[in-house]
């Protein structure tokens, strides 16, 4: 059993540090954070390179490589980003409203820090100082948990982040690393009660579904994505290849992207051709329901198990709906929740699709790619929250705060 | 096993009509459930009789007993909440915000309900018909699961209110009412994923741990109430025995009770006295720590359990402290995060306790007893939170709702 209250006693005392850190300390951590990985790049390079060497030897994906892999631009990337968070709002201490009540006992609903939040990821270093940076501005302690893949170069970026807040006078314990790249420092994290004020998971289906099934912390759930685009019965059919070019093949892998189509039946025998030339240049495999398959006759076969797919990759579920009534409830029995889009001249139809899909993002006439804490003007995001507790959609800096009445009296009591 | 997800897939249908209900025909719904419940108050008394003669031959306490049954007036008072609901703002709808994204999206933040609600409570049947009230009000389903002592008036005060809201056009499963009040019921609801969109525990530190540790759906932890009142040494000693009195005797078993008086050494010898004759009144047991007992020689011993423990009764924990800084050591040791207090004149202690507190609320010179979703102006209450995800402390409407994001484009993709 790993045991991880001691590093959980260390991030307790450092929060209690930190929480009362004004933004200035906090934007002058990040400073020195930016300046460090700078300075420090050859080291950081270094141990990258064990950790991409090792994985090419255990015969890693080249996708995975490219996730795993730093250069010195990456690192100027990543330190540039860094500097962006500084400029941000300080989401800590804002006064969310407040009244006097009738005895006059002054209320105050104020923005705390969580304190300390555990993050689980996959093996994307530049995870690693993003949420460092954003747990750093928001006033909260992070405790990063990476995957073994990614382990030297967290040690070595976590490392040089610890020195740099040490310079300007914070607990180097604001940053901390758990370097038991387990499955049991995973499931220790999970269950560290008492220390962890959240953890948000970021990877695969099969992590999101440990941490609900096995987290005691409060959790916030990210990323599944098992996204629609719905082609209506009076969709301008030019703009519906366009939205689901762009939904389904700009970037398949990221949990935004579209990944089954639903057609109307009067609009399926014109737009499936379109669409599949268009998705040919990808090499996209379809996969559909039977009247699909004749107008598509090359296809493979749709089963309900394809339906309930987040493929993150170049294959797409399609199916031919009679009505918008039909598309709905296909929506209500597979989505994730994530995003959720209709392309459609209909007033009526828009409306309907708005209010009756149950997701954190909905769109008209528009891409599910845009769900992103960048495009949605958040400024950065620590992830994309799939619950409807507490954030839902992309997670920005206000996300990792929470609230803290005040109240100031002169010896009220309560009758 | 326990089997619920027919009653799951009965709420998850009702959601789908309610969540379009404007607020109209929730209000509506909500007179109708008063006026029902005036209406058939005989046979609801009724059933109220039976549970409360098996509560009395099972032996239950006085309290108990209280808080299970009902009479004419109760149910009148009850009635008269519900109309108090249908008065509060509409928290669906609303626009949190949003902006046109540099490609002309138009992005809008909304709040939505969440969906089905589950609420696991006490022998309270007032709370059956609170609870329906603020999650129709809300637009939720709620699903009900009281304990077995209340069964009866359960099922009596839910038929009532099913029969009312169909009268006015909304499916009966609106309001859901799980029969099995066995354990096993319970845990089949805490794992009732896909169905249950969040659940709400209300009950002893039994209940709350036991769904932290088994939920898989997601949860709001509510009512542990380990409440500190620290008496400064500054404090103006009048003030600070009448709060103490207020905070400790006025209500003993609620959450927002204090539980352990922590009190400067420089006023130990003054305060003591004082304050033991105020609570003399109440027959309150004082376990103290050795310095208070060389001051107050009858009262017994405190233990590490004695600060640990929310007693919900006329008995009070003490400790001599010799500063602020161990006042807030204590605090941040053995609260629970609830509601704590200091009383003091002095400015910087003031700043510093509700800085260096981490709990949902913090008060300066007033008693702890006012954390209430009434007292805050919430307007209602479905419990008080003391987790910091999604909602800290009282929770009103707000807090039974969730984000969705609406976009409009006219074809945007994303670059």
């Amino acid at each position: 059993m790993v045991n991880l209250t001691d590093i959980g006693e260390r991030g307790k005392a450092a929060s209690r540090f930190l929480t009362s850190a004004n933004a200035e300390v906090r934007n002058r951590a990040l400073a020195a954070i930016a300046a460090a990985l700078r300075r420090e790049q050859q080291a950081i390079l270094r141990a990258n390179a064990q950790d991409t060497a090792a994985a090419e030897n255990g015969g890693m994906s080249a996708a995975f490589l490219d996730r795993l892999a730093l250069t010195s631009q990456r690192i100027e990337e990543i330190a540039a980003a860094v500097e962006k968070v500084i400029m941000l709002p300080d989401p800590v201490g804002r006064v969310d409203g407040g009244h006097t009540l009738p005895n006059g006992l002054r209320l105050y609903k104020t923005k705390v820090p969580f304190g300390v939040v555990g993050m689980i990821y996959e093996a994307r270093p530049n995870v690693t100082v993003d949420a460092a940076a954003l747990c750093l501005k928001s006033g909260n302690v992070c405790m990063l948990r990476g995957s073994k893949e990614a382990i030297r170069s967290n040690i070595a970026l976590v490392g040089v982040m610890r020195a740099a807040i040490a310079g300007v006078g914070l607990p180097e314990d604001c940053i901390l690393l758990v370097g038991d790249t387990t499955r049991e420092g995973a499931a220790a994290m999970m269950t560290l009660r008492g220390y962890l004020d959240l953890l948000i998971p970021r990877g695969g289906a099969g992590l999101i579904r440990s941490v609900v099934e096995n987290a005691t912390v409060p959790v916030i759930e990210t990323g599944a994505g098992n996204c629609h685009t719905y082609v209506d019965s009076s969709a301008d059919l030019q703009m519906a290849v366009k939205i689901l070019e762009n939904a389904k093949a700009s970037r398949p892998s990221v949990c935004n992207a579209c990944e089954t189509l639903l057609i109307h039946c009067d609009m399926a025998a014109d737009f499936l051709p379109l669409a599949k030339a268009a998705l040919d240049r990808y090499a996209v495999e379809w996969r559909g329901c039977a009247r699909s398959r004749e107008i598509l006759p090359g296809i493979l076969e749709a089963t309900e198990e394809d339906y309930a797919t987040e493929y993150d990759d170049y294959i797409l579920a399609c199916r031919v709906v009679d009505s918008l009534e039909e598309a709905l409830a296909h929506i209500a029995r597979y989505s994730t929740g994530h995003s959720e889009c209709i392309v459609t001249d209909s007033y009526a139809h828009a409306q309907a699709f708005t209010a009756g899909v149950d997701a954190a993002a909905v769109y008209v006439n528009a891409s599910t790619r845009f769900t992103d804490g960048g495009c949605f003007g958040l400024g950065a995001e620590i992830g994309i929250s799939t619950q409807k507790l507490h954030a839902r959609g992309p997670m920005g800096l206000e996300a990792l705060t929470t609230d803290k009445y005040l109240l100031f009296g002169e010896g009220q009591v309560r009758k």
